[in-house]
C-alpha cells in the first residue's frame, strides 16, 4: 500500500515476530499484535489484510534473506571447501543471532496458506538445491566424499536451522562461536580432505 | 486417576497429540482434543485437570522413552564408538518414526507451567550430560578428536531432533535409511578413528 507508513509496517511485523514467538501462530489473535506494536486492531487491516499476511512476509523476508547468504557464500569463496565453510558459517550464524525470527520462519509453515506456502516451498527448494549442489561439486572435485550426497546436503541445513531452537541469547556461545565449530563440523560431515 | 478407563486416557493422549500438532498447542482448545477423541469436553476434565496436563504428559512420556533409548544405547555397545553407533542411530530413527509428537515435546516447552518445565528440563540435561559423556569419554579413550566436546554432543543430538521437523512419512528414506546415514555423520563429526 502505497500510502503505508513504512515505519508503521514495520513496527507491525516486529510485533507480529513477537507475538508468534511468544504465543504461536494459531494463539496470536490480530488485538495481541496490535497491542504489541501500540495500536488500534483496525489500524492493522489498514497495513496487512490478516495475520497470515503477516506470517508470509515474516517467512519470505527470512527465507530471502538465507537464499541470500547461501548465494553470496558460494559466489565469494573459490571451490568447495572454503564454499562449504563460508556457507555453514553464515548460515549457523544467522540462526542463532535471529532465532527467534528463525523458529517462526521453520516451525510455523504448516499456518502459510496455500499460494503462500507454494511460494515459500520454492525458496526451501532453491536453498537446499544450493547446498546439495555445493556437496556434489565437492565429491566430483574429489575433496568431499559421501555415500549420499543428497541426505548429507539436507542434514547441513538441518543442523543449522536447529540451532535457531536450542540457542539462548543468555548462553555461553556467541553467534560467532557456534558458527566456528560448526564449519569445523560440515567439512567433517562431507569428509572433507584437507 | 483409579477409575479412569485407561484407554480413555491414552485415547485423550492421542487426539492431543494430534491437535497439537495441527493447530499448535495455543491454538487448541479442551474442545478440539474432545471432538478428535470422540468424546464430550467435560470428559477430558475428568481425566485431565487441563490442556497443560495433557501437554506435559506427551512430553514426560517422550522425555522418558529418549532417555531410555540413550541408556540402552550406551549399556548394550562397548565402547565409544559402538555406543555412538547404537545411539545416534536409535535417537534419529525415533525422531523420524514419531515425528508428530518429536514436534510437539521439542518445540512448545514454553508452553509447560514453571513445575512441569522444570521436570522436563531435567530429562533434557540428563539425555546431553550422557551425550557430553560419551564423547568425552571416546575423546579419553583417544578414538574421538573435537575441538569443543561439549558443542559436538549438542549438535549431534540437534541433528537428531530436527529429523521430527523435515521427516515426512510418504518421502523417499525410511527411518532406517536415516539411522544408517545419521551413525556414519555422528562418526565423523567427533573424529572417530576407522
Amino acid at each position: 500500500m502505497p500510502d503505508a507508513p513504512p515505519n508503521a509496517r514495520s513496527r507491525l511485523l516486529g510485533a507480529a515476530i513477537e507475538s508468534f514467538a511468544a504465543k504461536g501462530f494459531h494463539g496470536t489473535t490480530t488485538r495481541d499484535i496490535a497491542s504489541t506494536a501500540g495500536m488500534s486492531p483496525a489500524a492493522v487491516y489498514v497495513h496487512h489484510k490478516s495475520k497470515e499476511e503477516l506470517l508470509y512476509l515474516i517467512s519470505k523476508e527470512g527465507h530471502e534473506r538465507t537464499l541470500r547468504l547461501v548465494d553470496e557464500g558460494i559466489a565469494s569463496s573459490p571451490g568447495p571447501v572454503a564454499q562449504l565453510r563460508t556457507v555453514m558459517r553464515a548460515f549457523a550464524a544467522h540462526h542463532a543471532r535471529g532465532h527467534t525470527g528463525a523458529r517462526i520462519v521453520n516451525y510455523e509453515l504448516a499456518a502459510l496458506n496455500a499460494d503462500h506456502l507454494a511460494e515459500i516451498t520454492e525458496y526451501r527448494r532453491a536453498i537446499e538445491q544450493r547446498m546439495r549442489d555445493l556437496v556434489t561439486a565437492g565429491v566430483a572435485a574429489g575433496v568431499f566424499t559421501t555415500s549420499n550426497p543428497r541426505m548429507t546436503a539436507l542434514a547441513l541445513l538441518s543442523l543449522g536451522i536447529d540451532v535457531a531452537r536450542w540457542y539462548r541469547d543468555e548462553g555461553d556461545w556467541t553467534p560467532e562461536d557456534i558458527a566456528d565449530h560448526y564449519c569445523e563440523l560440515a567439512l567433517r560431515m562431507v569428509g572433507a580432505t584437507q
